[in-house]
């Protein structure tokens, strides 16, 4: 087998088969294929695409590069839940105690984060004490306890899907289903849970920026998932606007919290019981309505709050910043709280979520480059979104900051991103799609 | 500008402007642009394609990657000959003297060559003392005495095209009438002559195997070479069969003298002229029936093998070889000289050039890698052609080798590359198209 064949057969538009992508893909991340030949085959499944049986197969071969977990011992009910990233999406630190307190074994590994907000990981490791890194092994023995874990990556997990996203990340072969899917559901089958919930965003501040190319990728992997044995389902979400009112990391934990604790409901409470609602329905088995209540019910119980309290202890942080969130004004203070009032009457027909996401990234919420630090307390909260009337020099939102000199930056992206208009805007559907 | 902004504009289709190419071509030849994203340029291209701007665009930057030959004193009279490749394609030889024998100034860097014979500058070798390797002042001292030079590639010419096409002869991304265009036009634009005449071959011996691409390609090639300010003109000629009777790089000089002298008419003087013609018309400016007589009467008038001679003696060639050919027999002896007979009566339907070219190759005329010697003796003739009624026992060639152990596996090639059948196959055109 050759590698220039492989590349001339894509390059013409041809089915590859399982060996010639299994070929690709161990040769790849051995070092003995060039980076030059394997950014040629990606823009050649970049041009001329891939079959379901193709994809499922380069999926497969990069799951296997490198560790697989074993969650056998968790039998059907090790859950995962994945979302290809928005503005303020927090939804995983409240969709897992749900389905813990319902019985799952929510077994999660996340990433840090470039852009305008850490990682799931920067985010929690805005909570004292709390600790990332664990062995395998008290990561499956804490699953199994508590039936919940959320760690950062760690170990020899998908070293193809990381050479190869480097590459891609600068040869512009980013945007493709097959390579996007192979990327994603790699992760999520190494990672071995048996039931997989995908949260797959559309709009100005998702990847996806439209409801087609969200539902082709949903659709891509929930069938690679399938074919691979997996239990999978996938929401499509509007991520036109940002999630919920924080953005930021510390400002993201709390709000995950009042979520939990039954204080908030909302756009980002009803994306969590979506998303938790269809992880119940595959762990149980049991039907969308049934699963919903059991879902809803877990919150208006305790049980989901007193779930990620038992969680965020089993990892060390400290459970009074959840119990009494105002602990977090203390454990990363803030300087600089600054109202952005809003220009003129109106109502706000549109927000760019992703210069929002900006604008917190800035105050330094986020990173822009892998080694820069975080501030875990900065960041913005949103007081008006998409379709609100405001009047003239109305709070739309705050800013947290510690550096004084982004204020200004930081302020008129946050102006910038929104539309003001005389009438009010179309109602967008928060839950846009499901693909099961 | 970004390489990934360049690269992504393309894979979507989109146009580049000519300082994007230009900052392409200049940093990849520097080294700042790394193969890898290249290399994904260069597959975008393939298939999206690029119009005529942006080729010529491609073509001119990669010209200017190295030295430029200046040919302004002779100024409309330099002209030069491209062939794409062929089996037994030796027309550089013959049309070279016919019009230096008319006036032009015929200034022509060969390569050498891989695959079933050399490159013009091996096939020259074979003349004892011959120096393809001449200093520039020589060149065009030459070219101005004896109004025809043919060295081999020296100094830094078009060192952009070097490492593309090495690239390119890995990525799978050598088919593509831009990259192809832009190689070809960009050597031949650094050669500084004014009239450019290309004989593009099609078919089974040619890497064009379809009139269309072969086509394509012509049409492609007049149209850059016409932008950039030259007088083009483009042959497509018949290459489903090897052009002429000889195969081998001593072999093909005596084909090449014999036609010269006007002893040989046939497939290759048919071709031979119809380039000359095509040539006189461009540095006289005159009509293609006045242009082919001034050909034809250059063989008979002998002017024609007089300029052979007078430029073969100028590069230091022993011309005693030309006037008696039976001396290239002690110059390159041969050991084995092995008819190949008809297995079958009927007529010959079909040749797969290639094949016979490979057979060569495998007696010692070529090279299949960079540092393979070549026998400049070895080889083969054709006795019988397409659309020849044979018997059996009939001798169809005859194999020149010193290497007794590579002719049964040459000997298989011939007859495998041969189709025999009871009907005489339809005539094939020997000029399929022009492009001017």
């Amino acid at each position: 087998m050759r590698m220039y064949d492989i590349i001339l057969k894509k390059r013409n538009g041809d089915r590859l088969f399982d060996e010639e992508i299994g070929y690709f893909v161990d040769g790849y991340t051995r070092g003995d294929i060039p980076d030059y030949q394997a950014a040629a085959l990606c823009m050649a499944i970049c041009l001329q695409g891939m079959d379901d049986d193709e994809i499922a197969a380069l999926t497969y071969s990069m799951a296997r590069s490198g560790d697989m977990l074993d969650l056998s011992r968790f039998g059907n009910l090790s859950s995962d839940k994945h979302s290809t990233g928005g503005v303020g999406d927090k939804t995983s630190l409240i969709v897992g105690p749900i389905a813990a307190a319902l019985g799952a074994k929510v077994t999660k590994m996340s990433g840090r984060g470039l852009g305008h907000t850490g990682g799931t990981v920067d985010k929690l490791e805005a909570i004292p004490g709390m600790r990332m890194t664990i062995s395998r092994e008290e990561f499956l023995d804490q699953c199994d306890r508590v039936g919940l874990a959320i760690i950062g990556q760690s170990g020899n997990m998908t070293p193809a899907d990381k050479k190869l996203y480097a590459l891609r990340d600068v040869t512009a072969t980013v945007d493709s289903i097959p390579l996007i899917t192979s990327s994603i559901m790699s992760k999520k089958l190494a990672a071995g849970a048996h039931n997989i919930v995908l949260d797959v965003k559309t709009g100005s501040g998702a990847f996806m920026k439209t409801y087609e190319a969200s539902k082709q990728l949903a659709e891509s992997m929930v069938k690679i998932g399938k074919l691979c044995g997996r239990n999978m389902a996938a929401l499509i979400t509007d991520m036109d606007r940002p999630l919920g009112y924080a953005v930021g990391n510390a400002l993201e934990i709390i709000e995950a919290v009042e979520v939990l604790k039954g204080q908030r409901k909302g756009d980002l409470y009803e994306v969590c019981i979506a998303l938790a609602s269809e992880m119940v329905m595959l762990f149980k088995g049991i039907g969308q309505e049934e699963a919903r209540a059991q879902a809803v019910g877990a919150i208006e119980s305790g049980a989901a709050f007193d779930k990620m309290k038992e969680w965020i202890a089993a990892q060390g942080g400290d459970v009074r910043c959840l119990e009494d969130t105002r602990r977090f004004a203390d454990v990363h203070p803030i300087r600089h709280v600054v109202p952005i009032v809003s220009p003129t009457d109106g109502y706000i027909t549109a927000m760019d979520a992703a210069e929002i996401g900006t604008a917190a990234m800035i105050l330094g919420a986020g990173r822009s480059t892998k080694e820069d630090p975080i501030d875990y307390g900065a960041g913005l909260t949103i007081a008006a979104k998409t379709g609100d009337k405001v009047e003239q020099g109305a709070t739309l939102g705050y800013l947290y900051t510690n550096n004084e000199e982004a204020i200004p930056a930081a302020a008129e992206r946050y102006i910038g991103a929104l539309t003001f208009g005389r009438e009010a805007p179309q109602k967008v559907e928060l839950i846009q799609g499901v693909v099961r």
